[in-house]
């Protein structure tokens, strides 16, 4: 059955404005689970309500028979309408475009921002999200062990991204967290490399960051490892063996009630005695859930304090412009004050092909 | 070479403002053909700057060598620093965030909308775009003439559309245009069907609608057929008849000076004529380029005119609840006048499996 969330968002914007009102798609999929291309919810004291139009009334009506969310087409109806009756209105400053904060406003409606509650609110998860979290981890992991023994000399990036998305959807993937990143040899030490028509070469590194999304939860891992060994890789090698142990000390000492920036210097300050400081170019993990950068920051500015239930990557990285870039990352939870990694059927020992 | 539009964005924008800012993926693409995660372009009569974060910087230094776009390190820069010379400063109010909007105007800079100009200069493309569209058009078209052969019983909806997005994939697409659409038997009826588990049964009509991206521009066509004939497609055979006829004749005469209304009406009205006006539940078209709905729209209620170089889809529908959906959609363009298909390569008469 369908998950909502709409009466438990109601209790915590209460205190706020007589109503919320979404329509920005992920929103939407967290107040009532469906996110249909022209719709928007509003809840308040007297439930919750979706409005779409005549494509997706059909399908909205069968999956919220027996909810808490009542389907209504938009058809005849304007914002006045469906607003006008609110004096507070709280709504998502981060996803209204300011065009449409102009219509609501001439409505007289006195608009108030819902950002920071959503984002609490959003930051740690139930059981059901954590299941589907955890449905996204997995299907990443299958995927990417199906993967390994299809690679071949002279495949390009983007046919290895294609054989591993194919993957991740046959397996039950409804859709990818973000694009995915392919990087042959020199073209890792780019951490945000576009995936393009390099031909893989014996010798090679590879890293792969990817990630696919169930009920709308997104999987984030990235992995690097060898296609073949051309006796060239030492420095890489030895630079592995930090990168994957500033990794594992992060999930062994990030304990709830630490904050964003004691966690990640837990991998920083390590990176950097081994002489890595300079290398390791950007925050040691972000939030994931329904978006796949999320709260919580993991980062040296980050005051957040880390607590039960949040879900981040764990992704040191150490990248040598023109030579190597090498970057592990797990999705991971916090559970009863340790850290619990969605990710364990991969292997993060150095792979070579 | 990447293309750039920059200083053609200025020359149309300079009237109403001293600079424009845009951080939207694919404003960014349009100003400057490429999107980096984090990153802003500013134009003004002095130049095009692309701002990016470190991620990004190496790859755009190279990419924009020689050009228009100079690409500069956010790093310890506000948006005042960058903004906060110009007394007026045009953005999209569509695609600013209210919160963000709240940022810019506390730097003191007038702020307007761009919107209107941004949406007329990207309705009509140039021969690169052009290019581009035909591209993406070309591998949709493609990879369904090699899924078709491959469609067996007993798959699911989602086991064709990993299919064919893999196909597209490994035939040069770098991305989606939208969600793939994949539906079995009566789910054709629902025009924006979410694809499924359902599993293919001889006798099954399959709508599938689609689209890949090239360098950002998108293709989207739908094809409806018949996997085996189980001699209970009588009305289907009748409907799809007409519903190619409507989308053949409104090809044939719609032509620049029309409006959207004008255009939508050749359909609309034919298939009015034959009983099917009720069924045919969404508008004619709508406009394609580096979104997959865009300006002009080719609707009822539009008075859009259409003009040469502009790209929508020509895709009439009929829709019977329970029993069966036909959607026949091409995106095509208007040239000397009159309309131009992308698509040639794959068969529009009724294909049985």
């Amino acid at each position: 059955m369908i998950q909502t969330n709409g009466k438990k968002i109601f209790a915590e914007l209460q205190a706020d404005a007589e109503a919320l009102y979404v329509n920005c798609g992920y929103l939407m999929r967290y107040a009532v689970g469906f996110a249909p291309e022209d719709g928007a919810v509003v809840i308040d004291k007297d439930g919750v309500t979706l409005y779409t139009d005549a494509r997706y009334i059909e399908a909205a009506e069968k999956l919220f028979q027996g909810t808490e969310v009542t389907p209504t087409l938009w058809k005849g109806k304007t914002k006045k309408d469906i607003l006008g009756g609110y004096k507070t209105l709280a709504i998502s400053f981060q996803e209204t475009s300011y065009a449409e904060f102009l219509q609501l406003n001439e409505i007289g409606v006195t608009l108030v921002d819902a950002d920071a509650r959503l984002a609490t609110l959003m930051e740690k998860k139930n059981d059901w999200e954590l299941s589907r979290i955890a449905k996204a981890c997995e299907i990443a992991e299958d995927a990417f062990n199906a993967l390994l023994p299809q690679i071949k000399e002279g495949m390009t990036e983007t046919e290895v991204a294609a054989l591993l998305e194919y993957t991740m959807r046959k397996m039950g993937a409804q859709g990818l967290s973000f694009e995915t990143i392919v990087a042959f040899g020199a073209h890792a030490a780019v951490p945000h490399h576009e995936t393009g028509d390099t031909k893989l070469r014996f010798g090679d590194e590879i890293l792969i960051d990817f990630g696919c999304k169930v009920d709308g939860y997104c999987s984030d891992i990235t992995r690097t490892f060898l296609f073949g060994d051309d006796g060239k890789h030492e420095d890489f090698k030895v630079a592995y063996q930090h990168v994957l142990r500033a990794h594992e000390l992060a999930q062994e000492k990030i304990m709830s009630g630490m904050t964003g920036k004691q966690a990640d210097a837990i991998a920083r300050d390590y990176l950097k005695e081994h002489g890595y400081g300079e290398l390791f170019t950007h925050s040691l993990g972000h939030g994931i859930g329904l978006n796949v950068h999320e709260k919580p920051a993991v980062s040296p500015k980050s005051d957040k304090v880390l607590e039960d239930a949040m879900v981040f990557s764990d992704e040191p990285g150490v990248y040598k412009a023109g030579e190597y870039g090498i970057r592990i990352e797990d999705t991971v939870t916090l559970k009863d004050g340790k850290v619990k990694s969605f990710m364990s059927k991969t292997d993060k020992n150095l792979i070579i092909l």
